[in-house]
């Protein structure tokens, strides 16, 4: 049934204007490296608009799981993965398969290792297995984000070991995926992409054929340029949540209700961005790319101290706000040793199911090796899944009258759409809220 | 010919609700204390409102200048003087004719002193001087920027000195200045008023005054937020400002121009907002006024380390662009001393003739005291006026292929749209660019 095995042989790619030709044609077969939240959009948007699409992964149940049509991610139906199955989409962990695409886009995770420092043994194994089935007119195209000069100095002298000329045979480029899981206007096709190539050609090759997949290519000089501009749109956010997490507790020992304050200045119509306190950073980028950078800089004699600040202080929420549940409790003459917790949303970020790096899970851990009788609710997470570094054996509890009064206090991390919380307002006994849902002019409300 | 005398006397304003009448028909008389550039757009907006204005200024030659119809701001031409002369306006320096007007708005500096402290003493002063002349029915607005409390610890407290009760008798609020200088579509009237009251009767007498002048105002809870709103809105900025300019040194240690990235990173329809790196903060607001609330939080016990940081690493530009201008004619073999070299804008903000706290300042004394030849060209500052803390005895030199070409070197700072870039490419020796106007390319730009 795949189309991938309907092309002729005649069209085989083996120089730069085949390989535009058939990019252009979208006839040239599209590998997508890394079947999670960035590649399955990617491969979705591929297929939608003509290209064969072929899925790998390392992970045989994921493999199995969308072979069978079965989508893992909350936010992609399955039947859009069956209907990607019927448009000739199949998924594989035989990497030996990468010699019947076209393009080889690398969707793997770049996460920081328990030092700190950047992990790209994900992107160094993906590459290594791809070199041996490397041929003449591979398009090959990053999207993890990275720290400048990954391409360059990890990805290219990798190809070129095997004999092939960057820029002549393979054509190799940065493009950083820029998802924003949730956002219902901003999908794939309609997010910009910038495109940086390892040569003139390898450019042109990725520009070609990003720009049959989304509205806007925007291309940059070079892959470092590109490397640099995902890195400086987390570290953007990171740095501006880092800001309003210190003014949060600037404000809060003046007494001042910083949700207030960030409400009246982002009614200035120019020079203001508003961004919101929380209890610290979560998901799979905003926590952990920028250190990518701060790495790569210490090479060059520099420091990020900007990075470093943010991330102090976005992690050190997280005491934080258990500090303030612990004086919350402490100012009704009951210590959190034994006090019965309800925590509001575990999921990183609200509407999602989503739990990396989520700081709800240390705070809850932390909560409970104090003596706390913790629990947790959230519509999103029905049973708390099995972390890398965690296990917390807790199902969510459901949000009523009779069980939100029956908790000490509710700890309001992620906040929800779907809570009620004009009941939780009514009927719980004690609130601290970290996301500025609740009036702090209610006595029973506590800012954290 | 004034208005203001033309008030019949049953009038007089001694309650809430006989000011708010007068508020709302526009007939109580606005005075304004300070008429610079926050104080003299808000009398063109009061008297275009139909408001009666009378100015006070400590300054007086500002005053005789006033009344003799001439503007001494750029951006207002002096038919607008004329106009507001002929509509009843008059400026004096008689600080007893406050007891003539029934709203008092204060629109006087809030420096740092020269240990980076607050300098309330404009305020406290101007305060002071109205204090023998206030009435019941007076409304007074500080306007000046300002760390949270200010309002509630060092204006109330005078008032209520006099005898007269807060809330009850004269009503004090809090509302920041947004004025944005060269900003033809947010002007006065459009930009939103943030109004804080001392309490619910001065908040109400607050909102129904800026409602005359202002489509939109913004009720807020205290006094306190108010002042913090403004701080809020500036530090974001500093911040923003100080997080492009660190990673400017970051990515110029890499050979990334950053200038390029920042491009790029904007094509992001969410999440990120550009900001651009420069040779440090210049004007009245963004360098001094973070260290407001810097100062104020230490009487809490917390910090405010992105102030502080980005204080540091903006200052810090000054040096940074002088070593690379250095670095760029030592290239060339060449010392800075005895070098000709041309600054290219010195206003502190681009298409503005506003020198205040401009770091082309410093960095033209640096150049001259290490012994460059240093001139300047500024469209919009044909003479270096005298400073408080200042000399530079300098004429602008016009932009020419002959004169650009006779100097080492020209150093953009400021890139008004008025200088002709592609002449000053043709002809410079060599640009040191701090403003990303020129392409890196180019062998004879240096990014700084």
């Amino acid at each position: 049934m795949s189309t991938l095995l309907q092309r002729p042989v005649e069209t085989k790619l083996d120089s730069l204007p085949q390989l535009l030709k058939a990019l252009q044609s979208r006839s040239a077969r599209v590998g997508i490296l890394g079947l999670g939240y960035v590649g399955m959009p990617l491969a979705l948007r591929c297929s939608e608009v003509g290209f064969p699409v072929m899925g790998f992964d390392i992970d045989e149940e994921k493999v199995e799981r969308l072979n069978a049509g079965r989508s893992d991610i909350a936010h992609i139906p399955s039947e859009r993965i069956v209907a990607l199955r019927e448009a000739g989409f199949e998924a594989t962990n035989d990497f030996s398969r990468a010699s019947d695409v076209d393009v080889l886009i690398l969707c793997v995770p770049t996460p920081l290792t328990r030092h700190r420092e950047p992990d790209l043994s994900f992107v160094i194994s993906t590459v290594e297995s791809l070199l041996p089935y490397l041929r003449p007119g591979h398009l090959l195209s990053l999207e993890s984000t990275t720290y400048p000069g990954t391409t360059a100095e990890e990805i290219c002298p990798r190809v070129e070991r095997t004999g092939l000329r960057v820029g002549e045979e393979v054509f190799v480029v940065y493009s950083p995926e820029r998802e924003d899981p949730g956002n219902a206007y901003y999908d794939t096709a309609r997010i910009p992409k910038v495109v940086g190539g390892s040569t003139p050609g390898c450019r042109q090759a990725g520009v070609t054929f990003y720009a049959q997949i989304v509205e806007t290519v925007v291309p940059v000089s070079s892959t470092q340029v590109a490397e640099l501009t995902k890195l400086l749109e987390n570290i953007h956010r990171a740095v501006n949540i880092g800001l309003v997490n210190e003014m949060k507790m600037v404000a809060d020992s003046m007494g001042i209700d910083i949700f207030e304050v960030i409400d009246a200045a982002a009614t200035k119509p120019f020079g203001f961005t508003p961004y919101y306190p929380g209890p610290g950073l979560g998901g799979h980028c905003i926590p952990i790319d920028p250190f990518y950078l701060t790495w790569k800089a210490r090479e060059y004699g520099v420091n990020t101290r900007f990075i470093e600040l943010a991330g102090e202080i976005n992690y050190s929420m997280r005491n934080w706000v258990v500090t303030k549940l612990i004086e919350a409790l402490n100012s009704v003459g009951k210590a959190l040793r034994g006090s019965r917790i309800l925590v509001l949303g575990v999921a990183y970020k609200k509407n999602l199911d989503d739990l990396r790096e989520s700081p709800a899970i240390e705070i809850l851990e932390k909560l409970l090796a104090r003596g706390a009788l913790a629990d947790y609710s959230d519509p999103h997470v029905p049973r708390f899944p099995k972390l890398r570094q965690h296990k917390l054996d807790l199902s969510s509890v459901e949000v009523t009258a009779a069980s939100v009064a029956s908790y000490d206090a509710v700890l309001l991390l992620t906040d929800h759409d779907a809570f009620d919380y004009e009941l939780i307002r009514r009927h719980a006994r004690l609130i601290v809220d970290t996301r500025g849902r609740f009036r702090r002019l209610d006595a029973k409300v506590v800012g954290a």
